[in-house]
């Protein structure tokens, strides 16, 4: 365990906050991050915190950090030093993120490159889509009776590796809940991977399409005819999927519950 | 998808929101779960959601329905019910539960529960210790570079269960970040699992004691010598394991980090 006191933790330095905004619905994000969207000087954010948490944030102090011209790479080379040169001015500085800032947000590479910059930080975990977005489905992704594990995954991989680091037959290995982030696109290839592997055709599956945002939509279909499904219904990114028997507890719990899906009941 | 109305949804009925804590810090309850703090008229709660969030609730509106004597089951049986009973009463309840409801804490049952019995119910997602106890030890569950996928599994295994349900054959097998909630009893023996299973000896090894609580503690080591550290920092329930590459990035980020890690500053 160290200790070291850190002499760039003085007064006049700057702050950098790596925040989870949650799945968008502004009730959802913590007290600390409603809090610190107050409080900073700047925040930096992309798209995905979602267009009811943006607008939360004074025009003022807004920087979109999105995707830009020349790709992603340019994109977070741009982000990391930006956020080392607003420390440096002293200010308070808020990095968005969507769901939590360390479920695939790429808030450990933003987090090293602080470090490696003697920037101070502090790392506000958020409620992560991967989880909230099933729940508010009426799925809960782990289950005493149905799965004993659950594995998050991203569909979108980085287009720099060579071959894909995800490997689905020790996926379906696992017999537990997959959720997968970002995986509308890619959801033909995983869902062919999966079975392949041996796992069920009839496996139940649900997508949910922009999780506690006022247009939240649920669609829900086997490992077989989901991609049928998908294309039907016509679910667009940013969704995520559910593979799993919890999926199929959705049937049991939606009729009950107030979380606004599909229309049943406004929760407020 | 479905879209029945809901004839239990009178406004003279009750209402049972199945509330995650988040990991203990009550900065890091949602802006929702502070707010039904206040509007409840009971709160159903065990130890988990830590003493600071716990404090929070007056006294007149708690209660504790951790363990009791008979064991889990005829406790859970009787929160079942009590959730049930309080509604047929017309009250606001609020089931609050440590992490997230969904994540290894029996919500589902609870809500299916409550659908069986035509209570309307809704579920309000927390901040799940699986990432967030990593993350303020400054830990991403995934990386681009070392992980591309987390699995979250329960050290404490279902006692009814005539053989475990958890393959750590499979978890081993995925390349991704494992992290154990509850599983620092077992942690000699899934780690020998997870030893024969293939992984490295010298695969990092983190443990996050109470954290987010004004005590957290965090322990390193590898998967050879983890059980060694357990012992001799004496680690206690509750605490959170996490296997894998990822676990050595706290050794970059602690020193720079506000997160009140090891009283590297306070935060606030």
């Amino acid at each position: 365990m160290s200790g070291s006191t850190d002499a760039t933790d003085a007064d006049d330095a700057g702050v950098v906050y790596l925040v989870g905004s949650g799945p968008g619905d502004p009730d959802l994000l913590t007290v600390k991050a409603r809090r610190l969207l107050e409080d900073a000087d700047v925040v930096l954010h992309d798209k995905l915190p979602g267009p009811e948490i943006l607008g939360l944030i004074p025009e003022a102090k807004r920087e979109d950090v999105g995707k830009r011209a020349g790709g992603d790479r340019t994109s977070q080379e741009y982000t990391n030093d930006r956020l080392v040169e607003l420390a440096r001015e002293g200010k308070i500085v808020v990095r968005l993120k969507g769901g939590d800032p360390f479920v695939f947000g790429r808030g450990g590479e933003e987090a090293e490159h602080l470090a490696a910059h003697d920037v101070t930080f502090e790392v506000v975990p958020g409620v992560t889509s991967a989880v909230a977005g099933p729940a508010v489905a009426g799925i809960p992704v782990t289950h005493r009776d149905h799965a004993s594990s659950v594995t998050f995954v991203t569909g979108h991989e980085d287009p720099t590796k060579e071959e894909s680091a995800v490997d689905w037959h020790a996926l379906a290995a696992t017999g537990g809940t997959l959720v997968v982030l970002m995986g509308v696109g890619k959801l033909p290839e995983y869902t062919a991977e999966l079975r392949a592997a041996g796992m069920a055709a009839d496996t139940p599956v649900a997508l949910v399409e922009r999780a506690t945002w006022p247009d939240q939509r649920v669609a829900t279909g086997t490992l077989a005819d989901i991609v049928e499904v998908r294309d039907r219904e016509d679910i667009s990114p940013p969704a995520i999927t559910v593979v799993g028997d919890v999926a199929a507890t959705r049937e049991t719990l939606a009729a009950f519950m107030r979380n606004g899906v599909d229309g049943e009941g406004g929760a407020e």
